[in-house]
């Protein structure tokens, strides 16, 4: 069984030995210690097979737990959250505190060396203020940069970077932005494999409140309809954009999984059939080694 | 005028130029974005001629803070306070959180190339729960082993390390350190030249209500006689047993010099007279070089 | 299903990362081109995995059909084989030509980078011509010295040595040895984790006929207890001294599984049940350390 | 007398020192242990003086011996060999096990670090079978590309490459190959400084039944000529294809030498007259370096 | 004051980490052994914050000396020293001995390390000798070729290099040359951040005869002015050459500072206002950064 | 016959390849170009092949010459020639200057790539003036300690180090050193495979006025008896000692060569009878190896 099953998982192993994953975990999988926990697992086994990956966090829910606890209004423009200062100082707090330990205290019950980075440390993203018109959302960023060379030192040391987004711009004012506009941005500088985004639904679903509806393969072109239909209001909408510029910035496969299916990561590397959303530039796009590589996959 | 002083730090820099020096900021600093500002342009100027910077910091009254403004209610057993979960989950967010941020977010506008660790990543620190008998403390460490290797990857690629003082035992069980233990224990792991220790007071007094009582020099016989005698009571105990327990492990040099003094820090590196109090060994353990060298410092 | 297969592989896949096995193929399985490939897809997935693989092989069957075809006769000496210069000229084209070229294309067709090595090249096997007296058995060669550099040295670039038996003595003279003793000394020499002597038989019996009375676990004991009882007449009984002189040397583990069963290289190595036989040195000589590796194969 | 003559070598030490000669020695010479040792001498010399060789090989009349006493017998179609399974199998154990072993042999006698390959080895050289259209000469060859990192690395690794010319294509289907064309392939993937086919003639001949019609030096033009007026019958026409290709590839000169004459290969590096012929892709087209290298040589 | 004045200099010690500077030492500074000595004590210190000097020196005056003694008559045609064969013999002794050496032993004093060098080292200055039409100068040389690898070398193993202007044609003969002409040709190949010509003089003066007549800053286009102004008289008109190819050769500062002044080389390297005069190809030729950097050094 | 000596010299290549010689050349020779160029044709070999060659030069008769033409009276104490601060000008210039730069001028002809050096450059030879009690010899100095990496460092770049015996004490002063006894020094130091003296006489010689008296081959026994018979009279009696302490610091093989003889160094080096004397320690305290590595040498 084993054996039969390594068998079937070596030409994947030989396709993505020595390549780099930007994984991002939805916020959400940090409430349950056991899904972290497994999902880091399943990172484990990955770096153990040669995979290099990168491990981006967020950390809305608990961000909203712990304003609520001291009592800090949130201020909504335009139906937008702004990150007035006491935001920033919550986000900072649990970003790169809370959450980025609690990942990284796993880490450590399972052996795998693991870094704490955020986009302030040696300058990873180099961001900016986002301007305040037409409306101010206070402390939030927009990426100007990536020093992909900050991940790849961490990679060559055999450290899987565990990295909160909050970011910084060049005079040190640290900025909010959103942690799957990081992972993509990171997926793009580091010439990733793959970018993963792990959430609480099973994938891209036609049919938001129909699970079963699940979109296993698609395309820019694809995603641009679903959009049009509105088949991606809620959370999904700023993915969505996190996902294309993945794309366009070169990262070949994007992959939506489900936090809450066993193994789903695994899963996706490892099998034919994958699990949750694949989303593609175009398939014409492809080379011919890629079409190929594909085909493993999509088959 | 530059230059005759340029000519003064000389042998200075030959001296130092490729050790480590491990400088511990007491917390209270970081209540003054100014003064934080000032230490590390000092750490700046060091990590430009060529010293390697190891920074620790604590966070005992921002952590104060924080529980205060979450009404948690802190627990003193036999006058020594409790860490228990919801204080941990504070000092998670303070510690590795908001004051690690805010000292990296100064060193990127400084342009001073520094990561975040704390005693959790990479395995950095090897800590146990200290034992529940006679008084059981809650998550608070006791230091097993420090892996230096892990200081000295980053220190190599260049980078200044912000050290958080948290820890973890092997199961990945998050545990509070003294940060004056934890920056101890780097110095002795990483074989610093140098401890030190920057305090709000300007050194070790022998009347610590008499600012002018300072004691320029001593060694661990000096130190103990100081114990005795009363002179360390209230926040310098602990700094003691840190003090001691680095030059008995081979650390050469620690001082104690004061934030709140103007360039203290390059003050006590680069001139004659030093500022703060140094404490060694025993002057007589020296060996010839080290007391030549130390006729550099001391004469 | 491969997922969990992986999960359960993982701790073996981190055991074996990087370590040494030396895999002797009994030259019976070069009978069947299906069987020996089957056998180095296993091999293969263990390159991948990160384990340096040196494969031994021989040839009997294979120069004995030669020997017959040429009408050379074979020269028995108390009952074993004369090697005559004729004989050989046989084993040198059956062993470095026929059969090592065989297993060379094999590889090339599974994409495995092989490389083709026997005694003679570069000095690996350093052999004498073993003594006329009493009995001359002609140009047989007993091991003097290993050369574990060689094979260092390809390892390091990435290549499995895929070696003949045929060795040489300084001067040049070519010499056949037998290849479970090559299998033995190369084990010695690389420090392998493993030798595992891939046999016709399932194992080494207690019963030679009765294929149900497999053996699962001794050690050196046991084995010459084995050998007492006469449970390996046969070809089992050359196999013995080779197995000994391994587990003599630093071996800490030999096998000896079947190349009938399917995949009972992965089955070995990568389950808790193992496949064959397994002989340690004994089991009070293991290390803690080696007690809880062996935990994980054993329990 | 020694120290004259180290004079007199010493341009040529320096010229050639760290260059590669691809030589490759006709099969003819392994008849003669003797020959052979002294061919090896000389490459012994050249490879302490810091030249890298390339020994490739062939093994026509011993393949022809071995399938004469196996009664195979040679099917010739439009008067060219067919290399049918049979003489396969032949050739395997001739080129790869036979000739190739007693190479390395005779090189470990002379402390010579040798290592044996052929194009199967490492994907050394990638063949296809040759169309069986319009005649179907079985498993015989065409190179479609030459991995000259596998010969880089050994020569880096300071061992002297013995090549028998078998190859393979990428399913592992292996394929017999012109020595002269594997040679020729080898010296133009490795940029070798000079091939060298050191043969039992001369060199070429005006009249090949007149060894005193020796053509001293000639290049691409004149070798046309020589092919036209019919000076290159017998086994020198398939050798001309393989110079020309070697020139064509950019080797800058070939050398056809005698294996029957002493010392023909040094006589050939380290004097001004050389011996037998040295043919130049044309002598117009050298640059100015090579001319006034040439004239070293030409002088 | 040490510590105000280190952190006054921290910008220029950013800005030249690393970079390397040519520095000519004017003839006359040797006559004056403390002169001296104080120049090398300002070298040593750019050397030991990571600054790459590259000395290079004279010895007119006491070449002049030594003919004197020796009752060689200088010849002088057309106004210009003629260089015959006495007078190379006493320029070998005097440059390549006699300064050389002192300089070197004054550097062994501030323990320097240091390497003397010529122009006839390892092939540093390719010369030849100047046409002997119109006018027969004899051993005097133009340079053709510096190989800067040469340099390059004993910078990277932590050497001062200490040259001497005596060079060599390739065929052995040494030849004189202008030593500013040769530190010019030194900084245009090691593509040096700074040329500094130390002289007795303040700098360049608008009028030759007033000291107070200084020129703190100018570029090519000034220095043409100059020198048709008739500013340039004297000893500075061959130094204007010197100036001119290295800026045309892409040096991007020249310095003439004088070593009467005290540690006019720290304060040219350390100070916003420097000293001396600061020749740049032209103020509208830098690149947006080079006018940042020089706004360091001329705001 | 450059092949049959290529032949006969490969056993003594393969013996020095990558060895370390120090050749010291009596300062006669430097009053004939030519046979400076033949020796440094035969150093220009050596280095070709392999070998690491140091160059130790004098220039006694040189500076007397130019001392007397400064009409410099030399001083005579007790028969020793005493070094002033006049001398010690004179020999700066003429060891350091002239003769240094006659031999890089030579090696330069010779695309040799040489770099010069004298004790004093880069702390190569640590010295100490020599008691001025009973007699002051003023500047003359006694070797404390070799810095071999200096010379390691310039063989390693591929250069041929040509030294001047010239040194320095820590403070700097300049200090005349005998050349041979600085030779010897740098052997023990490098610990040179031989240490090779070129004089003007064909060798050490039994009785100093018969040139056919020369002793071929002697130990330090043998070297005792000759001083005390009186043999070694002249200038040999001061080499005497440098050839002691270069056998006592375990250089294996010293040897006296005639510069007058042609080829001496490459006879000596490259042939069995060698040249001129060979001086060993004891034969009896060669190690086996040695014996028989001797044995090429001596038999």
């Amino acid at each position: 069984l084993v054996v039969t099953a390594l068998k079937m998982a070596a030409p994947y192993i030989r396709l993505y030995k020595g390549k780099t994953f930007v994984l991002k975990a939805g916020s959400a999988i940090f409430a349950s210690e056991e899904r972290t926990r497994a999902l880091l697992e399943q990172v484990a086994l990955l770096h153990q097979l040669g995979i290099r990956v990168v491990f981006v966090h967020g950390g809305g829910p608990q961000s909203t737990e712990l304003q609520t606890a001291l009592g800090i209004e949130p201020r909504i423009v335009e139906g937008r959250r702004v990150t007035c200062e006491k935001t920033l100082y919550v986000s900072t707090m649990v970003l790169n505190g809370l959450v980025n330990t609690r990942v990284l205290a796993l880490c450590r019950e399972l052996k795998l060396p693991a870094i704490g980075l955020s986009g302030v440390d040696c300058g990873l993203v180099k961001a900016r203020k986002r301007p305040s018109e037409p409306v101010d959302f206070g402390y939030v960023g927009d990426i100007l940069e990536v020093d992909a060379d900050v991940l790849e030192k961490q990679l060559t040391l055999g450290y899987v970077p565990v990295v909160s987004p909050l970011s910084a711009d060049n005079s040190g004012t640290v900025l909010n932005i959103n942690a799957d506009t990081v992972a993509s941005a990171l997926a793009v500088a580091t010439r990733a494999e793959k970018l993963i985004l792990a959430t609480g639904a099973p994938g891209i679903l036609e049919d938001p409140r129909n699970p079963r509806s699940l979109v296993s393969y698609t395309d820019l072109a694809g995603l641009e309809s679903l959009k049009k239909t509105g088949s991606l209001e809620d959370g999904m909408m700023p993915k969505a954009s996190a996902i294309e510029s993945a794309l366009n910035g070169g990262v070949p496969r994007v992959h939506v999984i489900s936090f809450l299916e066993q193994d789903a990561l695994l899963l996706e590397v490892f099998t034919n059939e994958g699990t949750g959303t694949l989303i593609v530039k175009g398939f014409e796009s492809l080379t011919a080694e890629e079409q190929k590589a594909g085909a493993l996959q999509l088959s």
